[in-house]
């Protein structure tokens, strides 16, 4: 899918618009209600492992926000600052009014870390306020200057978690909890597959230890970040003065994580599901998982009447199970726009209720993903068995995703194999054995506009691509999107 | 409760905490809970009336904000207003980048009238797009110079509901479906009393034709404004040029609404239901709805062993039941202070177990609201018991709150005992016939510091408290909070 299409799709299926700013959008109701059923998912989770919500201010104040060194490094070029408060009118314009002009200026969070330890340190005292284990849903601004819809907004929602820890087994052990919920819901619910690992010391969050990374394929060969956990170590506590007294009375710093995902992976579950006909939601994160088409022609009022009752059978089924079903009763569109549109828009299943249908006393359904077709009798066991059809979409889109991402993968030992590959733009990841070094891995970003997506340690040595030295680490490299 | 007492309330019971800058608060987990409690419960309302959730941009264009002059009049000196875009460091300090200012000065939203009519200025085009039922949950930024937390924080989270329609009758059916939402809500879950009726030409929202609005009394003499629904007529579609093809063919503008509730309710709650002992939170909002606390001293093992047996069986019963249960099993902290602290964050119920409800076979279980107690075995039926107690506390909570509201609220025909009491600060509410006149609602102000809250349309005419002349109309007198 090239980028002309994504967008098109976008617009066409009602998910989003563009606004009046670059880089910002308008998610409509259809992608807003993926991203909110995203979210109750994640959150039912985090609830499960006892991480709970609060909601830290939106602007930053510059000294607060300023105190880590780091910070400036990561943001100082793309800040919404808040500068005054008032306008005035002058010759029937309005205009800023220079008086307002704040003390200080704020900065809309481009992430929370800065006000949320600032806070905690006045907060906790003892052993017994730990851990801390927090998570926001919230907006943040970030004013890229290269915007692409859901990949690249300068402003997105996204579920950011912070926690605070005794020591760093507490600490290591959340991350490890982490990583295995994201690569759950990343896998199970949004069918996506990903190479994990850790990212080199040039592309990690400054002011962590380590990032560890969730890392696939879109559009066949550029490469797209899903999720990111930071392990801060004492480095957040010590820069914000996060202290607690432990068990024996002495003052400790405490160890820090965070970690989050965002309406980006509404863009990645469109490039990655689609095809020629559109979106291909999976059914755990679908606004609408079944839609019902009659077919009707000459608008036949006795037709009409036997499916409506078929459609109210049907709806008594689902009732109250979380199963959303939409009927398009629309006499007036014939069932080939229908289908057209509601394939477009990725809508998991359609029921197809027609004259033939009525006389067999059965329904026809079809799947989105594959257009297989399935002729089911209406009765209690429907619901089960369309329960059943939906954990084969999700398995399938998983599966098909995974398979061309592999596809797209190469493993490779040649550096001017390697270099050519990328020219030629054939391949998504190429995996490689690679000793750490970063100017090895400028020179190699200034010869292949790759960079390395992570770093995974391995048990077996073998020769790095670039320099021949013996190494136990092979890196991924890739473009990013 | 004054102003001391309420803060330190809100920071004691762990809701919410100050930020660094005026206005700004952090929602701790405790608090943000009842927020998404209150959310939760709207939301589900909202869906089943096919209100759908957006997001639109956190930043509004001035020259998109500012295209209604309501808007200039409402907002133009209480904004946060974005003017730049990144930093420079100079002598190791960070400063505003100059060349980074921004061609257009953008608006942290207030509220989002604007941008959303601006929008679907493009996107609608016939009667099948009406009406358009959509709602968002967002924050908003107005920086008010009077700040008092949660009642008028410079940021604040709400819901905001907009929507368009075809004609007046059914832009006047929407106002009257979300006024009965609101209502419901309201009394029902929250057990909030209040007064209902339309605000005056001086106090609407500017650009509404008419705001209906919903009016308590805080701290026996002040007023708060609950949540308002605006009538726009076509004012808005007017100004942003929303129109639409009616089924003959003809171009025709919209008619709009706007509606909203914010975290200021949970301000209201706490001034309402608190007691000298702490928060008392309606069960239908509590984060958490029982709180059990064991009765052991000397770290009697044996007894330990035993209340935790029945906790686990309390536990079984209420299990997958949407109950929150909370057991202190905490040994190193005295009973009494565990009934302190958890008075203090108002749980509903608290359930105590002991010796004497061992060897008895009960438990204690004792009513925050008035502390009643109740001796009940440990069964099934303990679930529908306990529903019992949470739906009386709730009809409790509401009408000891109505029957203080109604203590001071007084119907006053003279206008020397009005200005009196209200300069005695001895009431609420005054209602008196009141013919409507801009002049001498601004003289009243003058003299009393009150202002209208409401008006009422009644059957039975009557004299004006002001000018003695005939009128058909009361209104409602108060001092804003």
């Amino acid at each position: 899918m090239n980028n002309k299409n994504y967008i098109k799709l976008i617009i066409k299926s009602k998910i989003a618009f563009f606004s009046e700013i670059k880089g910002f959008i308008i998610l409509r109701t259809y992608g807003y209600k993926i991203w909110e059923n995203i979210k109750n998912i994640l959150n039912n989770i985090l609830i499960k492992t006892k991480h709970k919500n609060v909601y830290f201010p939106l602007l930053i104040p510059k000294k607060i926000f300023f105190i880590d060194k780091n910070h400036i490094k990561n943001f100082y070029k793309e800040c919404a600052i808040v500068t005054h408060s008032k306008f005035i009118i002058k010759n029937n314009k309005v205009i800023l009014d220079p008086k307002s002009k704040l003390e200080e200026e704020l900065i809309i969070r481009p992430t929370s870390e800065s006000i949320i330890w600032y806070t905690y340190s006045k907060i906790i005292q003892s052993y017994r306020n730990l851990p801390i284990l927090i998570n926001q849903w919230s907006n943040i601004i970030r004013l890229e200057i290269r915007n692409k819809i859901f990949i690249r907004n300068s402003e997105f929602i996204l579920q950011e978690g912070h926690t605070g820890h005794k020591n760093k087994i507490e600490c290591i052990n959340e991350i490890i909890k982490i990583k295995n919920i994201y690569k759950k819901f990343i896998k199970n619910y949004l069918c996506i597959p990903f190479i994990t690992g850790f990212k080199t010391n040039n592309e990690k969050f400054s002011g962590a230890k380590f990032t560890f990374t969730f890392e696939t394929i879109i559009n066949n060969y550029k490469c797209l970040q899903l999720a990111t956990i930071h392990y801060f170590a004492k480095n957040f506590s010590k820069v914000y003065k996060v202290k607690y007294t432990n068990k024996k009375g002495k003052i400790k710093y405490i160890w820090c994580t965070s970690w989050g995902i965002s309406t980006r992976l509404i863009g990645a579950i469109i490039m990655i599901h689609s095809d020629k006909n559109g979106l291909i939601l999976p059914p755990k994160i679908a606004p609408i998982h079944i839609i019902i088409i009659p077919i009707i022609y000459n608008n036949n009022k006795n037709l009409i009447y036997k499916i409506n009752k078929i459609v109210y059978k049907i709806k008594k089924i689902f009732y109250n199970k979380n199963i959303i079903i939409k009927y398009d009763n629309n006499i007036y569109k014939k069932p080939g726009n229908k289908f057209y549109k509601y394939e477009n828009k990725g809508i998991p299943l359609r029921i197809i209720i027609g004259k033939k249908e009525i006389k067999n006393n059965i329904i026809e359904i079809v799947r989105r993903d594959n257009f297989k077709k399935y002729y089911y009798k209406i009765n209690n066991k429907l619901y089960n068995k369309i329960l059943k059809i939906f954990k084969k979409i999700q398995i399938n889109l998983y599966y098909k995703a995974k398979k061309k991402m592999k596809s797209n993968t190469l493993i490779i030992n040649n550096y001017k194999i390697f270099k050519n590959l990328f020219k030629k733009k054939k391949c998504g990841f190429i995996i490689a054995y690679y000793k750490i070094n970063k100017y090895t891995e400028l020179k190699i970003k200034k010869d292949t506009n790759a960079t390395i997506r992570c770093l995974i340690k391995k048990k077996k040595i073998g020769k790095c691509i670039y320099t021949g030295k013996i190494t136990n680490y092979i890196a991924i490299f890739g473009k990013s999107y």
